[in-house]
């Protein structure tokens, strides 16, 4: 932890805003970084009628990518500058249908280890102004050299 | 149950087909219904750079969501021909990473419950026509009068 | 939850107190109930060298036991009082060795609905009067009628 | 892998015997080593009334306990001879009321890798010389040389 903790502020946050630009899916689905500060990432997506599962509300699985998306890069924004995070697993729980025009994941790490990081988010929607959780998932992310194979 | 079993299987692939045609997601990503028995479906999404992570595999969240879909709509298969489905909770383990031309996602019910359907998938990729597992999922989904709110 | 709404808070601890006696495996471990309120409950376990796995920590399981007690409890406070709480299902992160003289497991209800209760619950050994968090769950509990076969 | 590959297998069940003895809880239920071979391992445990939950049957805690054993020792059996195992973090999912005078823990490794092994469990209740299936868990397990901190 030694090398994220002499990173400034400034430098955590390029490096995970690097990252996350750099998924495809990203593109694909519109999802914004709102926020990036050591442990704790915000990210934003607005509704598309093709996010829809056949109730017409956001998808689990788009849910399900936000939430580890936002757990991933809190754990990301810990590791040594030189590491890249990968998904060991993670559980989500779904608490209300994903009805709104805005969904956001906000994550939070909640151990950081030298290998495996804990991590987790809740996602919530909005709809007319009003924002409620709508998924929690808890997450194992584990930290890899970026030059060491998958 | 027992309006499901007086289904046929042709009548019950119709529904599972019906409900998967109705997801937005669906035709987002480009997934395809592969194989619908009772209990039992498979689901095809072939790989394009969009679906990528920061690595250039399959990002997790696709992975979760096919697996999702094929649990769920495996679960649904068994239930009553005028119920929906909706997930309450999973849990994805990622055993390697996303590397291929196509995902193939297989699920199967566990144990069909009156309320609650415990289902599982595991998610493949085939790369130059192998195919390995990347992916097991564990999940409880939950059967709803079509006409109930979500 | 009308009929918990109108349970005063003395009749919500008896009617928890009471599930929780009535626990075998409470005797056996000897946990105590430390506190209970609408949607949060407090479970400690002083530490003995059975409940040790190989390396003389607390088992794994006996932390799980503990946080899946706490949830279910929590669960439990907001139901109404003809019923009782089944565990759908959890999925419990380990945080750090559970090495300390006593366990303390605090769980709450993240959602409450009609059939099924999203619970979670913290796990902390005290060691030499310093508590750390340990494990955190996360839970599926379903509410039925205590008549109804389980 | 290739120090448990040179192994044989009378090696790999003294050295999995020797971790599960060594377990203090292990005691304290009552559990026995059914079988033990390459990457998989069966536990069982006949019933007590102290392992009863509220309704009198199996307590999930007591399930999850033997389903997480199983899986935990299954790893180690591919681990080389001077590691342990640390359970990350495992999910479990309740099938059926654990009703039976005895339950059967069969735990295999799904992925085995360096530092992390994903593995599963099954748990069984035999009631009547009938066994049923009543839980399924899946596990983050990883691999710690003996002498590391833990």
């Amino acid at each position: 932890m030694s090398a994220a903790r002499v990173e400034d502020g400034a430098a955590v946050e390029a490096r995970v805003r690097g990252a996350f630009a750099a998924q495809g899916l990203v593109r694909l689905l519109g999802a914004e970084l709102l926020a990036v500060a050591p442990g704790r990432v915000a990210i934003g997506l607005p509704f598309r009628s093709e996010f829809g599962q056949q109730d017409g509300f956001f998808h689990g699985g788009i849910l399900a990518t936000l939430g580890d998306d936002a757990a991933g890069f809190a754990a990301l924004s810990l590791m040594p500058p030189d590491h890249r995070v990968l998904t060991v697993e993670f559980k989500i729980n779904f608490l209300a249908p994903g009805l709104g025009e805005r969904a956001i994941a906000r994550g939070e790490v909640v151990r950081s280890g030298r290998t495996l990081t804990v991590a987790r988010a809740e996602v919530a929607v909005v709809q007319r102004g009003s924002e409620r959780p709508v998924a929690l998932l808890l997450a194992t992310m584990m930290s890899l050299p970026s030059a060491a194979p998958p």
